[in-house]
Parts: C-alpha cells; sequence; structure tokens
C-alpha cells in the first residue's frame, strides 16, 4: 500500500491528502435540510448530511488527489449512524481508487491493539469466514504505550500490506507539553521518532516503509530533524492551511527526491466554498470551490521544489 | 459521576470493575453456534455472539459491582455491527445501575477532540435536537498530545457530570519505553500524573476529581509514587489477573481513606469458567463461574486493608 500510495502520488504530482473531516457547520444549509427531512432531527439525519456532503466533494475531487484521510471522530460524534457514514465514506472513496487513510489514531496493548489493527486494518475471523470491519489502507496510531502497542498493527500489515502512520509530533499548540521535553538532552519526540524508524524496518516497501508517521506542520525545524532521523519513513503532515502553515514551511518535510512527505488539508479544502476567496462558487456549489481549492493547494506545494 | 462510582464503591465494600471484552475465542460454543446459525458467520453473527455473552455476565454480576468496562477495541474489530454489540452492551448496563466506563483511549486535539468527547460523553446537536451518541459514564483517554486533547472532555464532562481516566502509567511490559524516560531526573510518567493532577483540579466532585488516571497493576512501585503525586484522582488500576497483578502489589493504589482506586479484571472474570478452578460450572454455566470469580475477586481485594 505504501507502493502504492507513493506511486500515485508520482503519477499526479501531488503529495497532499483531503481531510474529509466533515463538522455539520460545514454541511451547506441545503443538503442538511434535505437530510433532516427525510430523517428527521437524528443522528441518521446528521450522518445522512455528511455522508452526501463527502460523496460530491470525492465526486470533484478523486481525480486530483492520491489519497483521503477520513477522521473518524467526526463521524463517531453522531454514534452508529455516525460509524455507518464512516464505512460507506471509506468504501466510496476505495472504490474511486482513492488510498483512505483511516485517521483513528488508535492504540492499546497486546490483543487490544490487534483488535484495533484487525478492525480497521485487518480481516476478523468468524467462524471458516475472514471479514474485514473497517478496512481503511492506513491508520493512525498512537505511540505512548509502546512497542506492544504498535507491533500488532505492524504484524496485520504485512498480512494485509497496508500501514500505519505513528504521531510522533502533533500539530497543535500544547503538543510540547510531553513531546518536547528533553530525554538526555533530546526531546521525546526524536526519541519517538528513533523507535519509528526501527519500527518501520520491520517492513520496508520499495523505497518507504509501510510504517510511517504524523509529523505538523506547524513545526518544521522539528521537522527537518525528524526528516534526517527517520529517512525511509513518510511523514504524514497535518496542519497545513487552516492551522497556520504554509508551503514554505513544508520543505524540510521532504527529501532530496521530492518524496517522503505527504500534506493533509481538511478545513481548507472541504469548507472552501466558505472562504472568501471561493466565495463565488456558492454554497450550492460547494465541491467545486473544493475543487479550486484542491488545484490552489497542490500548486501551492510544488511551488516549493 | 465521581460521586456516583465512589457512593456505589463504598456501598458494595468493592472497588473492583469487570472489563467486558470479549474475544470470541471466549464465549462458549453454545452460544456461538446459536448466534452464526442465526445471522450466519458474518460481522452480525459475531456481534450477536458477544452480546449475547455479555448479557448472561452482566445479568450473573451486576448486583455485586459498581462498574463495567468494557474496551471497545473487541467490539470494533467487528466493524459496525461489533459497534451495535458495543452500544447494546453500554445501554444495558446503564439500564442495571451500573457505572461504564467506556475504555476507549481516544485522543486527538481541539475541534476533532471535542468530538470524540461528545460523541462518547455528551449530546451532539442536530438540528433543534441535542443527541448522545455512546453515551458511556466515564472515557479513558490519551494524554500524548497533551492538554488541548484534554481540555474539550473537560468541557463536556462538565457539561454533563461526567468522567474521564488519563493513561498516566500502562501495565504493559513496553510501556516504559517512552513513559518511563526520565525528564531532569523525573519520569514521564511522573509528569503526566502532575498534569493530571493539574486537569483535576478543573472540576471536582465531593473527594475526588472528575478526572480519573489509569495505573497498571504490574508497577506498584510506581504507583505508589504517583498515588503521592495525584491524592484526589481516582485510580483505575488494570493487569491484575490475567496480567499478573496480585493484590498485595494493590495496596500502594489506594488512599488511607481506603479509596481512590479501582481494579479491573476481564479475562480473569469472563473467562472465568476456562480456568481450573471454575471448570465446574461447565461452558453451559459460564456466568455463574463468572459470578463466583467476582466474589473471590473482591474477597481478595478487601483482604488488604
Amino acid at each position: 500500500m505504501i507502493n502504492q500510495l507513493v506511486s500515485k502520488i508520482k503519477k499526479l504530482n501531488a503529495p497532499v491528502v483531503v481531510g474529509l473531516d466533515p463538522m455539520l457547520s460545514y454541511v451547506p444549509e441545503h443538503i442538511v435540510t434535505k437530510a433532516l427531512n427525510e430523517y428527521g432531527e437524528t443522528l441518521e439525519g446528521a450522518a445522512e448530511a455528511i455522508w452526501q456532503f463527502n460523496k460530491q466533494i470525492v465526486d470533484k475531487t478523486w481525480d486530483l488527489i492520491p489519497a483521503v484521510k477520513p477522521q473518524i471522530a467526526m463521524y463517531e460524534q453522531f454514534g452508529i449512524p455516525g460509524m455507518v457514514a464512516y464505512k460507506k465514506t471509506v468504501d466510496y472513496c476505495k472504490s474511486k481508487g482513492l488510498v483512505v487513510i483511516g485517521d483513528v489514531k488508535r492504540g492499546d496493548i497486546g490483543s487490544t491493539s490487534a483488535a484495533y489493527a484487525v478492525g480497521h486494518l485487518g480481516k476478523v475471523q468468524v467462524g471458516s469466514q475472514k471479514i474485514a470491519g473497517f478496512d481503511e489502507d492506513f491508520a493512525t496510531v498512537n505511540p505512548y504505550l509502546g512497542s506492544d502497542g504498535i507491533e500488532p498493527f505492524i504484524k496485520v500489515c504485512k498480512e494485509e500490506k497496508k500501514g500505519i502512520f505513528v504521531l510522533v509530533k502533533t500539530s497543535n499548540p500544547s503538543s510540547g507539553e510531553f513531546q518536547d521535553q528533553l530525554i538526555n538532552g533530546k526531546p521525546l519526540y526524536e526519541l519517538v521518532g528513533e523507535k519509528v524508524a526501527q519500527w518501520g524496518m520491520e517492513y520496508m516497501g520499495e523505497s518507504y516503509s509501510y510504517v510511517g508517521c504524523v509529523v505538523g506542520a506547524t513545526y518544521p525545524e522539528m521537522g527537518k530533524v525528524l526528516r534526517k532521523v527517520m529517512p525511509k519513513t513518510y511523514i504524514l503532515v497535518p496542519g497545513y492551511g487552516a492551522q497556520g502553515g504554509t508551503a514554505d514551511s513544508l520543505r524540510p518535510y521532504f527529501n532530496e527526491d521530492g518524496l517522503g512527505a505527504i500534506v493533509n488539508s481538511s478545513r481548507g479544502i472541504i469548507a472552501a466554498y466558505k472562504q472568501e476567496k471561493y466565495a463565488k462558487f456558492g454554497a450550492e456549489n460547494f465541491a467545486d470551490a473544493s475543487r479550486a481549492a484542491v488545484i490552489d493547494m497542490i500548486e501551492d506545494i510544488r511551488s516549493i521544489f
């Protein structure tokens, strides 16, 4: 799957991923109204609204981008109907040939971590059948519990040729509270980065590992260091656009080959029609605004090379 | 909710929680067969089997225990039908008056963390309605992303009078890889513990905070230190029984008042009928074996005072 992701990035010359993180407040009025008229003011109604919203954005952007990253929390907030919308989104994106990175940030230990890995990337045994649960291509994973939390994911990745992105340095303001603490003169995120490089050696693709990592666009100096610590690790970079990261700041995340990083934008793309820049499209044509924002983002990122 | 938990623990004189973490391999043959006959070898069939298994265990133990802790990964591995079984389990346990600790180990930032908090502990706005998604009483939360990940949970806890347990020192062998690293001579778990105590001050119950923590039974020396660092924090203690923690090792987790900790056992209770000690019950009466194991566990833990 990492080989497929890299080859799609090269082919499209677009190291970008669209974050499908639909807040109900991003969804245009006409879609919400239709969904709530049909299903009532219920979780089902909300889930239908975000699914229709996603579908139209995917329909207008899938040919430009290698991958999407649905943030499961945005679906989980609507309970079971939300999870159904998440699964529909994953399946639909895969049917369009997109690589799906499930932003699930799961992490536990032993058999519990194995259960998450199986549920999101693998297949569970039921009688004589092996059945996929959510079936994303990649999942994001939290490293706080150590190797016991990561190894079960790597095992499933090997079986299914899938991958993970391990949180190393997150994009938020308070990420330094623990991640930046110095251990023998070296920040924790660097120690985690070294571990990611080590875990990555266990399952290498052609040029990059199936074990990737997450480093926020908001910390380019740290990105520079981490790029060197993990040369074979693909870096998923959130925080571009709405969170303040700019194209200039992204250069350190890439290797000399122009590969090694994939930049995420969520709100900046899916709610583009709300920006002054794309307001001309109007709420009716929100997905066209998203397409225009994707084109601009790709151009912006290409400009750094 | 923390006041309710403490009062139930006192009333039953039982600082224990049963972990409802159903592996399909724990479920007796007759239940699995019946479920798969009805629903086929499908995710629905597996989900029905674990739900029936849970229900019988709850029916035989609810009067002895203050709380249950369903581990969501064990449900999530069965995709959407598994999540439905999780929700049914949560609702059923609440209908029996049990406090439900959702062992979800979620953690993200800002609006994403808020979405998890709303989905598991709060209510989401849909049109003019506010609707609960999963509606557990407590959730476990991962601290790696710092305060930005925790504060949205505390906000929802205040609105809903619910609580969280933040991972501090986990019970697994490799938990030390990051958690034990020394920062200015102090291990990371202690730094996280200090933060938990600080977060806890933001929302205090009568004698303990709505912000609890998780410290594994397998590290009693660290438990002793952390007890002092977080005097007003309830400690959820996994790792008793199957993972090797003994009653002797649990004393340091409690305060002088005999409160301040609640000990979890999962496999040791729900799969008790598979142990030699409880084999006499037979697979047909697996839930009676679980009841016997709960009684033994409570007696074992009372012995330390």
